[in-house]
């Protein structure tokens, strides 16, 4: 039996992927659990990469015309029961303010006071209270396409928490277009779903699906909601992100009318769409392994650290200098539209190696005495392991750093690429398909299953079915499908189209 | 008697500030009311300004080591009442959540459900919660400087409230550091007014004061609090920043203590600053004329209009290119760290020129086929009169741009320093200052008084006095005093210090 490699992390992701992740986050700095229940605390090393993800998707929405705006944190119950299947997504997960004061109680302590006439709720997406300011900016076809978004925080009260992926508050965007034609609306609607997938793959280093979403699963209220899927490395299915095309509901729901070209009054046609901070924990899902998270450069945190080695007190000055003429002449060279950022880590500490393995950076240079007398560098890149570094003269790994960088990056998306693949099967057989999303040991179920492209005949029976059976859903009906159509994997109903089944976060 | 002068606003400044404001603010787009109480909607054009702001102050904070973080939305009530002048300061405008379920009432609409345990208050500030992970982070000297910085919304319920001035919701920045020593946090405080105060003066093209705040005015908890004061065209002050020194207060309330290099284990020092959307409101004040908002060219929501002139078909197409290829010349030019912004007006309506002056864009071109003709564009300038237009060969205004942009930001400047110059004035004599902060006309008091220099002999009697009589306070005990010593206003005690008084928003 082979010596088990020991692991940055315990447990490894065989051995315990939910225990993994906790441990993965908690190593590795980017965010942490607060003591108001179910809301986390984004570290500095998570909010920067929040703030890459943040500017690569501002960029591409601004360059499809959408222009950022800002509204109210707090929506009216009143505007929440517009949207009758809306409120029904919304009502059991929200927090509500019902007084506007604190005063001191009969114990001492603070007591709510100034209770409000109407309660609040804090926003869980912000439809109904954009929709109100809408039905003012729109009054004719000039002022369409009207394409708004909005950074912000929302809330949706989670019982079973997890950090970044399923937290009672999150950061989010949201974007909300009014066009004068359904077909307009529909085109917007595809358009930002390849935003996201563009972000996915291109910024992410994540592969994803895009597809539609079954009825049952769509946004509540839309008329169809298009998602892309990605698949983490327990195999399971994380949405990317969803783009939601709404028709004329919350159209006649907020009054949003206007005056077309040929002067007649019209309901205009909406669309939604949105990403979050649960993008990040598709990112450590995608690409972490047992030593810890692995950050794509393109939106990673900070690119290199350098350690100076320095065990002799006389050595320090020198290797100090080397160091931060290195850091200064990797700061002033671009990647991917922001500057090399660039960490120095002169602790005089143990394992410093490891603490930034932890963190994911995508390069590691070490620097001492030898390195210098030999005008080199001794790197080290995240998605290698840790024994496979070496020496590169010093003027070349400068020269080569975007080229390092976008390497790794390439290595990411191949890497995760491969693995979906590998785990993506035709399954056309009632009895394979059950035994796929069944664990072996119903105990300790190990890591099983994966995307099932199966056919499925349309009806909500089968599909709760499954559901109910195997806690396995339809993730969606996939653009690109070639595969022939067959008999539904449930009740075997001839010519039915192919559909990725999976288990969901 | 002259002619008045038809104004694109009414009423004017003269006839009536507040009204003015309100009516500035709705034909600018930059904001407006929304259906929830006190909170605003912030429109693309008021947004886009914010997003120009957010973006010279974050990379000022990051140049000075500080690193943005977000903590929790919410704070659990036991926080608040961990520091006895914070709680005092913030529970009688809290948002309060007690609820976290809406359920179906018994007269068919939505009623709270779900009874929290300890109701959570919506961020007034967040020192507590913050503070609460500061505890958890620093343990070591080593780990300080913690320098942390949140953009975030927060709440503080205001029964009167202005667009911009004074929000139920508003969007702002805190900054959080800890400190090992007194001296390191009181460097820090005053490290960040400075950035605020370049803000102001080079950004927002706001002259200001620096200054502390009385013991009355402080900042509830801390031991000092420093700010930047500057004066409205109504000729009161606006505080647009403030810089917070808290002492251990916070340290102790929330338990932040590091081991020292000499191994003992110490309070910490922490500071808190903060600016917001407020700023917005101290902008259009500050710089808007009847005709509406002037936005200073560093952080306009957009740089220059261009308004095609076509009133013969056939001239269309010719104009349009004509206009089309002028933007993209533009925008591939930098003003300020951005690329110029171009907005094309092409609709078919009179008054183009007009809504653009509204809104504030500092430069205006019409373009017609006569200007085409003599290879030439006709410009007009926010900071001038409608009347004060004139043609410019096309090459020259595009080589020109950012001379004639920065000459509207100097103008803006000046304009308002001279402004204060005039307003401020020096009064040693009780009589003299009462009049001063007195209107002539009680019933429809006309835009009186202004920035009064004048001593005050530290006593919170003397500054209540003066409060009560006047409505005027202490504004800020300026840095840059050379003013001699002189007796108090109120009291005539001798030997007292020269502070700004004056009325405030
Ligand atoms: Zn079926
Ligand atoms: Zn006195």
């Amino acid at each position: 039996m082979a010596k088990k490699a020991k692991t940055a992390i315990t447990p490894t992701r065989t051995e315990d992927y939910t225990e993994w992740y906790q441990q993965v986050v908690r190593a590795s700095d980017l965010a942490e659990r607060s003591p108001v229940r179910g809301c986390m605390v984004i570290r500095p090393w998570g909010y920067a990469l929040w703030e890459n993800i943040v500017r690569e998707l501002d960029d591409m929405f601004k360059a499809t015309g959408v222009k950022n705006a800002y509204f109210p944190l707090f929506i009216p119950l009143s505007f929440l029961e517009k949207e009758a299947e809306h409120v029904e997504g919304f009502a059991k997960e929200c927090a509500v303010v019902t007084h506007h004061r604190l005063e001191k109680g009969p114990e001492g302590g603070l007591v709510p006071a100034g209770s409000l006439n109407e309660p609040l709720v804090v926003r869980p997406t912000s439809e109904t209270i954009i929709g109100d300011s809408f039905s003012k900016w729109v009054s004719s076809y000039r002022d369409l396409p009207l394409l708004i978004n909005q950074w912000a925080n929302v809330v949706r009260w989670e019982m079973r928490t997890r950090i970044f992926l399923r937290t009672s508050e999150f950061l989010w965007q949201e974007g909300h277009t009014v066009h004068a034609t359904d077909k307009d609306a529909i085109e917007r609607t595809r358009l930002m779903l390849d935003v996201y997938a563009k972000l996915a793959e291109e910024y992410l280093a994540i592969p994803v699906i895009k597809g539609t979403k079954t009825p049952s699963e769509r946004f509540p209220g839309a008329l169809d909601t298009l998602c892309i899927e990605a698949m983490m490395q327990d195999r399971k299915a994380l949405q990317a992100g969803t783009s939601h095309f709404l028709g004329q509901n919350f159209a006649k729901a907020s009054d949003i009318k206007f005056h077309s070209a040929e002067g007649t009054e019209e309901y205009a046609w909406t669309t939604s769409w949105g990403a979050s901070t649960r993008l990040i924990g598709g990112l450590i899902m995608t690409h972490g392994d047992d030593d810890g998270i692995i950050l794509p450069p393109r939106v990673a945190s900070s690119h290199v650290v350098i350690m100076p080695i320095a065990k002799k007190p006389e050595d320090r000055s020198k290797v100090m200098e080397y160091t931060e003429t290195l850091a200064k002449e990797l700061r002033e060279k671009y990647y991917h539209h922001r500057r090399i950022q660039v960490e120095i880590d002169d602790r005089d500490v143990g394992g410093r190696g490891w603490d930034w393995i932890k963190k994911g950076i995508p390069v590691r240079v070490e620097i001492g005495p030898r390195d210098i007398a030999d005008n080199s560098v001794f790197i080290g890149t995240r998605d290698k392991e840790y024994k496979d570094r070496s020496s590169l003269k010093r003027d070349q790994f400068v020269a080569e750093i975007t080229n390092i960088l976008d390497e790794i990056q390439d290595t990411l998306f191949q890497r995760a690429l491969t693995f979906r693949e590998k785990n993506t099967i035709i399954i056309n057989d009632n009895k394979q398909f059950y035994e796929f999303f069944t664990p072996q040991n119903q105990d300790k179920p190990e890591i099983h299953g994966g995307f099932s492209l199966s056919p499925w005949c349309g009806s909500e029976e089968c599909e709760s079915k499954i559901k109910e059976d195997l806690s396995v859903t339809i993730r969606c009906i996939p653009f690109d499908n070639e595969a022939e159509k067959g008999n539904c994997i449930c009740c075997g109903k001839p010519d039915s189209k192919q559909v990725i089944f999976a288990k969901a976060y």
